[in-house]
């Protein structure tokens, strides 16, 4: 099922195939997909890559590696976090078929069917699906501009039985919520779940995406605030700062979880692909990161900034947004009640699609908000379709 | 943990990690790993690969892909698999991170806690670790030289209750037991499965890798000898004819069981690897592959036939095998009641590491059978490390 498909799924059947057809257009302007724009991949430093590549490189490319990663990546990816400031030598760090394995291993290792797990409201579709394959219990928490909200989450964990197995959030450049967590709500976070035994999952995959290199300081993971405090199972991507298609990501996490998570891992696809993490490892050792994610932070902000503008321009006051200040995703606030399927729906007639709000509520309900996502059109485009996703709200709302 | 931790599993902490420090080092012979031999993977053929790829390749192998797969490798592994006689246009083919991948897939769309499963005794220890990753109950029926024992496979059909929810084999070149699987016990699976309602899961990855030519015929797959009868969920892969560290497999399943597949799939990684994908790709479509099977069979053979005499000519007559004639294994069958585990320390203290038998038993426990894969190692090392072997089991059994 794509995110489109699930993001229609209150419509009719016939209604669906048929704005799925028109979705699929190569017409359509998307601002629903997670994904880079084609043109912004490093084309150039996969050539020297590839070029630079021994006899010997390309045959570890080709052949199995260790579950937890090929150990030059290891290291590499290793050094890259601890520039962070995370204690890569205090965890276990293992590299996965994408952020999103690392979730689902997480998952696997966490969950038994019926176990309750924290969440925000909204959240990322991805771990939704993963914490749900395994029969999880999804308790949501509302999210505010600043992180999420902590007097829900104090009475949340007061009277969550059994207690939670963990609680997963999205720190930085929420998606899809396009928002940073304060310093004050992190701290505060830390201060709840001390001596609950009660660990977070930190998927951090947008922050090296910022549009002001100010905003570094307060993106500060847990393990660096609070390095010897509650267990933190940390995930990142390689996904957002060189090629999803790839599918290389990460977790960095505490020894005994570390232990089961490898024999999940084991047994879900032995180990990563090899050929990516080689290739990776030379993105990493070469600099090139630094290099690439100084371009595509630039191309995401002027991106970004003119979506901005064109909401600022085109919507109607009703509607609200927080401003993003880096990633990828902009959430709209539609009038209480709003179903922005319908949106959607006159959205798509007029040529333009995105993402409704319900597909990122753990619930699957509450659908009067909606995600745009800015990452993957340039700025014509997004000067073209912004008025046209105004248009449709107009018409459903006023 | 690696496939040789588990074969020692029987040993104490203190003497395993003695023997991991020994079998780690790079003097040993190693006749344990299911891999291919690093010198024998297709670099030339991945630089012209890489060399012809255009722009928009490029940016197809850095983005993500359908969950299913990329359309292009989808087609070309269609023509492919549809030479070989097996139905592509009455199931779904999906591409998956590995053939391993596909099997822990039909695992979580197959088991729920408790449920039973058939397997043969032994069986790939991979598939056993998917399916009692998702807890099933695994009932074991003993493999023949020519196959699943039918008798047996008849007797525990009738007495397993609830019944089964699938049975997993592997039909050709089998790992470990090296056999392939004979016309009549084929027919036979599939009459005794007729109107059961129980799906096979055919897992045949080392089909392509036969000594003699003549043997083709003989190894036809469940869906081309009875294309309208039971479900078969038919997995394979890339990792044995152009490298596993590209972690690309398949399977082509009956449409309502692809269904429930793909939305697994879609939580556990979002989709395989596309840069492994855009290569494979091409690798089928420019007809690589043929020239490098071809290739790789003889190799293949020659390691395999000079094992065969090594064994012969070495082991005492008490230990007996099946000669393959294909694959990457063979299966000693040692006196009854032998602890392989204490042939095995032996060995690695001569500088010597195989498989015990007991890694491959369902139940683990069978001990009196080991593998050694010749796959890995050239003739000389082969010539070399037989003896050693021999003098191993001879110091054990006498």
């Amino acid at each position: 099922m794509t995110r489109f498909a699930s993001s229609v799924s209150a419509l009719r059947s016939s209604e669906i195939r048929d704005l799925m057809k028109l979705a699929a257009s190569p017409d359509i302007i998307s601002f629903s997909g997670g994904m880079p724009g084609n043109e912004l991949f490093p084309l150039d430093m996969m050539d020297k890559i590839y070029d630079s590549l021994t006899d010997k490189d390309k045959q570890i490319a080709m052949q199995y590696g260790p579950t937890s990663g090929l150990p030059m990546l290891l290291e590499s990816l290793s050094d890259y976090l601890e520039k962070k400031g995370l204690p890569v030598k205090k965890n276990r760090l293992m590299v996965t078929t994408g952020s999103l394995q690392a979730i689902n291993i997480l998952a696997k290792a966490f969950i038994d069917p019926g176990d309750n797990v924290l969440v925000e409201s909204p959240s990322f579709i991805g771990a939704l699906s993963a914490f749900r394959s395994y029969e999880a219990n999804i308790i949501s928490v509302p999210l505010n501009s600043d992180g999420i909200d902590i007097e829900q989450l104090k009475v949340m964990l007061e009277s969550t039985q059994p207690k939670p197995k963990f609680l997963y959030f999205l720190p930085n450049f929420h998606n899809p919520a396009g928002i940073v967590y304060s310093q004050e709500v992190k701290q505060q976070m830390i201060d709840l779940l001390r001596d609950k035994d009660i660990p977070l999952i930190e998927d951090d995959v947008y922050s090296d995406l910022y549009f002001y290199k100010g905003d570094v300081a307060k993106m500060k993971n847990i393990k660096t605030i609070d390095p010897e405090g509650i267990d933190v199972c940390f995930t990142g991507s390689f996904s957002k700062i060189l090629g999803p298609g790839l599918r290389l990501g990460w977790m960095l996490v505490p020894e005994h979880i570390y232990q089961k998570c490898e024999l999940i891992k084991q047994s879900i696809d032995a180990c990563s692909p090899s050929l990516s993490q080689v290739i990776a490892d030379k993105f990493l050792r070469n600099g090139y990161i630094q290099e690439y994610t100084e371009n595509v932070r630039l191309e995401y902000k002027k991106r970004g900034l003119a979506m901005i503008d064109a909401l600022e321009k085109h919507l109607p006051e009703y509607v609200s947004f927080e401003k993003p200040r880096g990633g990828f995703y902009i959430w709209l606030h539609l009038p209480k009640g709003t179903d922005s399927t319908l949106i959607l729906k006159k959205a798509i007639e007029k040529g333009v699609v995105f993402v409704t709000g319900k597909t990122f509520d753990p619930n699957g309900v509450k659908n009067d908000c909606m995600r745009v996502s800015f990452c993957n059109t340039d700025v014509d485009v997004i000067n073209k379709g912004i008025p046209i996703v105004a248009e449709a709200i107009r018409e459903v709302c006023g």
